[in-house]
């Protein structure tokens, strides 16, 4: 996506070419797979005016030339950035300047890297990708849309049948089951927090009974790479007035707080909105507001305390107030939205309280 | 685990603490991870001669202290490196020399590091790590067991449901749910890859039909943090006298192997016995024979043509010969095994080859 725009940045910064890489099969680069659907090990390279093109161990080769980038080169993994050399060479680009992303570069490759390319001046690159991405293009858009109405489907599922789990696990397997059988991925491990497992935001599922009162689910799936990301609080009981009460005061703060957007508000300006709405709660707020969503799960715009970003057209991100007692109970609402003139939620399953049993 | 001995290797260097840190709520530090138990974002802080500490922004820090190591600071995420800084100091650690683990130390990070401990010479502390976890202790060997005896339990039902699945992602969802409704995590994303999809060794399960011939089933699951990991090939359809040949080939090398397995064994030999082994299919052998697997999938020892390990008391690996037809098929065959004065194989679903319809 957006490899032309990225392309003229490399122009303007003067270096020869872009690298990224990816040393370890069980993780990938996020600005791989952005530019070029990669996902496996290997290393992408960007020259500022020809091709891009990917180097891959024998393994993966297949896999690499079914991406975006239909050009892949063989590696071996052992002398990764000697084979990356040999080929960069080959396609005879120079090496003089070159672009990395220093966010995803390990002390230890870069000394790899600088063995191998001596005289190499690298200029990091981290920050102009990500706010590449943070602007989605339609067919991201596109994308992003799907992913979230097959979270909402997904969820809907789970919550209809809540009834029937018994664990936390057994209901985070269920939202994963339903994501894997439709070919899709999820976009991180679903968070199924009961009781006082609430109170932490980031509660992994438990094997044990699903308890009384408010449960978090927090949930989203990857759609061609897109990520989707939702947060619904049910009620398992009965629930007094006073907790009631509570829900929806948090309802009507994440409501208002997405009324309040607009091209050009600044996020740190939401983030305080939400804070402030949330009067003597505040203290138990012990995260951000919200994140920008797409090859991966959190990215910009960071709506947080001490962020210098600001809404911008075709952005998606996040509104996700929540409040947690430690020892008792937390609550979570979560939307992923779209702004693109005006605000659109893209997450739409209901947000009116549910309760259970 | 092991933390006594890693102590030590810190009062050799020298050093007044090591420190690990994440700073992505969708990845963990293994390091981190298997010094403390602790999986969230913070940083684990071990001094040479006092108590291991963590530290973990507010909304981690009732999970960060209900890990291994009790006690956790509470930090500001956006000054990361700042409040650890503080602390240290608050826990009268001198910030002289710091040990650090390079592989998993982005260049962005370091900058952030050295702004905050100006005056610290830091000594890269990855190799020893991937040494100590090399070894494994009884504890972690019990869970190691148990892992692989689940992976096997979970691996075996889908393979008796085989037939209900129609597609790739069908039966990947499958072996997630019934590791997830257990309260498991999986160690990696399952590989279900039929037909042609099978020649590539990583092949992500697909939304389409299973096809007729040899289907590679990847799989393992993570029990108490540690992880198992197996594949059998099946097969789909009626099968030839060649292509039963050709398996059983695979089948026998992969037992010839296992039996080659000694103390003090060069892991390069066992790759070179399994090569020639193969005989004209070894070019079509395009990966290690195995790997170390532990709080990670992929950890030492390395069992590749230029590795340099030896197999060693208390050791967990895999060994896992696979050939690949690209455009055909592919077949692999691994299992999961424990080094204590004599090999034992800790997966143990049948390699008899099993024709499916």
């Amino acid at each position: 996506m957006r490899i032309n725009e990225f392309k003229s940045i490399l122009g303007k910064k003067r270096v020869d070419f872009a690298i990224f890489y990816n040393l370890d099969s069980s993780r990938y680069n996020a600005n791989m797979l952005y530019f070029s659907g990669y996902k496996g090990v290997g290393a992408l390279v960007v020259p500022e005016s020809k091709p891009a093109f990917l180097i891959a161990p024998d393994m993966e080769i297949e896999r690499a030339r079914k991406s975006m980038v239909k050009k892949a080169y063989s590696m071996e993994k052992k002398k990764f950035f000697e084979s990356i050399d040999k080929i960069v060479k080959k396609n005879k680009l120079k090496t003089r300047d070159i672009a990395i992303d220093k966010n995803n570069f390990t002390l230890n490759s870069y000394e790899h890297f600088k063995k191998q390319f001596k005289r190499a001046k690298t200029k990091d690159i981290s920050l102009d990708c990500m706010r590449l991405r943070e602007i989605k293009t339609e067919k991201e858009t596109h994308f992003l849309k799907k992913s979230c109405a097959y979270a909402d489907k997904i969820l809907q599922k789970a919550i209809k049948n809540f009834k029937s789990f018994k664990t936390e696990s057994e209901a985070a397997a269920f939202l994963e089951y339903e994501a894997k059988k439709n070919g899709l991925e999820i976009s991180f491990n679903p968070i199924v927090a009961s009781g006082s497992n609430g109170s932490m935001p980031h509660h992994e599922p438990s094997n044990t009974k699903i308890k009384r009162g408010f449960c978090v689910i927090d949930f989203g799936v990857e759609y061609m790479g897109y990520c989707s990301d939702i947060t619904r609080t049910i009620f398992i009981g009965k629930i007094s007035k006073k907790e009631k009460e509570i829900y929806n005061m948090l309802l009507s703060i994440q409501q208002n707080t997405i009324n309040q957007i607009k091209n050009d508000k600044k996020c740190s300006e939401l983030y305080n909105y939400t804070n402030k709405s949330l009067g003597k709660y505040k203290k138990n707020f012990t995260h951000g507001l919200g994140h920008g969503v797409g090859v991966e799960i959190h990215e910009l715009p960071n709506l947080t305390l001490n962020s210098k970003d600001k809404i911008r057209n075709n952005m998606v991100f996040t509104i996700e107030p929540g409040i947690y007692f430690p020892g008792k109970f937390g609550i979570r609402i979560e939307d992923t939205l779209l702004f693109k003139n005006r605000i659109t939620t893209l997450t739409k399953t209901s947000k009116d309280l549910l309760t259970i049993g």
